[in-house]
């Protein structure tokens, strides 16, 4: 009997997308256990009693825990400023006056410790962040992660040119930094290092090439930006003469594995996404920071066609909103945006879902373990409840399952999500 | 001393648009007496004492409250469904299902009980609302907006063909109801009546004309639907052949004039916005709805460039939200999608703020009573603190009165609207 009190279970709607193509509604009853789910099934197991089970209200539902692909914790210090300007100006007049003063610890826990409240009551159960130079501020993020039960990939930046010496290192301190960062991950459960060489404007050719190759040897996880705006494009063509395009930059310099995560990702030829998908990265999909820095549009359905691994990312501080929520909506109005402009189909409620869940899962080599809701897998979810006390949403009768999910993504904010949980326990949003 | 007791005085932070061009920040004490803003004085003047001053602390700050200029009551009932349907298709699909159910005066009441609640929560403070072809129904709903104390222009719709018999009338009967609906505006504050062809596919040119000739007489304002959809135009310009061009319907079968309403007018043509501004007619912009509904993007820049009024819509349920909040925030992203596209210069964050109060007050001849803070107007103000409880935006040290107010629009919602003011006194918005 013991053992049946570790052992969790919910009864209720239960919504997740095992493929793009598929929204899933089961009704069902979900055992966790140790983290795990142990069970999906339509009646209770006999060894279990009603009394144990948590049943969920109409209006509540599970959703899978939301995967945020690529964000910037230093920048939440000035998340929802600077609305307009496009990439290269944007970074002169934010970045460099922020991220330098993450050389302060006590400034960077104090930053660190809201970006990641926030992005939790957000239901944001994995991260990838990219953080600063400061490696110790760094290891102060993934401690937080740890601490507050957020799954995380951490970055160490690395720049070696274009930014100001308060935000650059030389290229051997900054592999001797990441070498330093990546071994200091002992005894994590929750976090991993990332490699992360910003982008290859801000990195010398030698510098990249020992990221990309340092990613190998560790086997670990590499993220940068790709193609973001026009502007950074020209530069690319200017700077890397003997690389064909922006992505060839990236494959020549040892950087894309079936491991790397590039954000945006915007200005791609068909032959660049042949070389993504030859290769097996992963495009992160930021509408929000798009819009906002007038970058443009991502190819998201020319990509998914190509059957390219997708995820979200709420890009803090390129976008302005915290929230996965918010990013799913824009990229449902980016995807109407290329069809008024481009004439492309627009991206699916599924797809989008999918992208924010189950594909980001994909990305980080980790869908055997979150994503959706499978026995087997870890139970990191949302409890959802469209009636929740100041919930943004009157729900209306006639609302089936379908409009459930759908208002959810076109209206839901922190408000609706009741609980959230990572590995079967209830993370403390509050704090 | 009793008169005193009267007036209401605040101290603190006090933002509005006096014009497109200028976010005005003043540090005052504004004083408010029988609803009106009686004066706004550096010090306090003599005749008040301190203990009489509502003090606003950092983080908090007035705003004139927001005009939502285009949403369709009704259709509140559908809100945050059918995402991505183009026009004519998404008028089938939904519209065609929930309008007729208004008949039912008790379900009409409901429901716009429900919609009034939830806008005034999102800080609307004057609404021009479609109501449905049952009179008796708009009558509750203006009766709701009185009661409850939201300005509001309340529009019976009138359409005599395109539509299924259970939400038509003919002519005759659709003018002798646009009478007695007019009629019955009587002892009203807060409402006043608005004449609402659909537009100019649901109507008849007789309708439409008497319409137009109705509003003239009665001196009433007007509104309709101008240019929506592609498909819409393509529509349009088969039903009429004797009109140059969709505008010239309007102004052919005399719906234009300086009280008219024009929503959505996307597609136009400087000759066509050049009618527009010959008549002082106003172009009413909706960008959740009209990226919602891939029907475009309005040219803001260029219609306020020829100095034609300009006010906001929320379009629900077009538009997926009930916020006017959340129409500035796309307001602000098709500027930059039609600076990306179309090269023109995106809109500034001072003119779309204009457009969600002054602007929207010069589209409803309210100028001098409404939308900024002048003594002698009305005090319908929002108290807005960004640092409530379970407030979205963590506010930074550095933030200063720009950063207050782009932030208030970038990542507001209704947690941070702490007090909606109408004439000086407070609404209640939890019922």
């Amino acid at each position: 009997m013991s053992e049946r009190k570790q052992v969790k279970v919910f009864k209720g709607l239960i919504i997740d997308t095992p493929t793009s193509n598929q929204i899933r509604f089961r009704d069902s009853f979900i055992g966790v256990e140790n983290g795990s789910i142990i069970f999906i099934e339509n009646t209770l197991p006999k060894e279990y009693s009603e009394s144990d089970v948590v049943v969920l209200k109409r209006g509540e539902f599970l959703f899978p825990g939301l995967i945020d692909c690529h964000l910037h914790a230093p920048q939440y210090a000035f998340i929802g400023t600077a609305f307009g300007k496009p990439l290269l100006e944007w970074l002169e007049a934010t970045v460099h006056n922020f991220e330098p003063k993450c050389a302060d610890k006590n400034y960077s826990e104090k930053l660190y410790n809201q970006v990641v409240r926030k992005t939790l009551q957000n239901g944001t159960t994995t991260a990838s962040y990219f953080g600063t130079i400061h490696t110790d501020s760094d290891i102060i993020l993934a401690n937080i992660c740890e601490k507050r039960h957020q799954r995380a990939f951490i970055g160490k930046v690395n720049q070696d040119q274009m930014f100001p010496d308060n935000l650059k290192e030389n290229a051997d301190k900054s592999i001797q930094e990441t070498i330093r960062f990546i071994e200091s991950f002992k005894g994590y459960h929750f976090v991993k290092p990332i490699i992360t060489p910003r982008f290859a404007v801000s990195c010398t050719r030698d510098l990249m090439k020992k990221l990309g190759q340092l990613a190998q040897e560790r086997d670990v996880f590499l993220q940068t930006h790709l193609s973001e705006s026009p502007g950074e494009c020209d530069l690319i063509k200017s700077m890397y003469p003997e690389c064909k395009n922006y992505t060839d930059v990236y494959e020549q310099y040892d950087c894309l594995t079936d491991k790397t995560l590039l954000a945006h990702s915007i200005h791609l030829s068909d032959e660049e996404m042949d070389v993504i998908k030859k290769h097996e990265s992963s495009l992160i999909h930021c509408p929000n920071a798009n819009l906002t820095m007038k970058s443009g549009f991502c190819p998201v359905k020319r990509a998914l066609s190509k059957g390219i691994k997708m995820g979200m990312g709420t890009d803090i501080a390129g976008g302005f909103s915290a929230s996965i929520l918010d990013s799913m909506r824009l990229g449902l109005i980016v995807g109407n945006i290329n069809d008024i402009v481009n004439k492309t189909e627009p991206v699916s409620l599924s797809e989008i879902i999918y992208l924010a869940t189950n594909g980001g899962a994909h990305c980080l080599n980790m869908q055997d373990q979150i994503g959706s809701f499978e026995v087997g897998k870890k139970f990191d979810a949302l409890r959802v409840d469209l009636n929740a006390n100041d919930s943004p949403i009157d729900l209306f009768e006639w609302n089936g399952n379908e409009q459930m999910v759908e208002r959810f993504i076109l209206q839901g904010d922190s408000r609706v999500i009741k609980e959230v949980y990572v590995e079967g326990s209830l993370v403390d949003t509050s704090i």
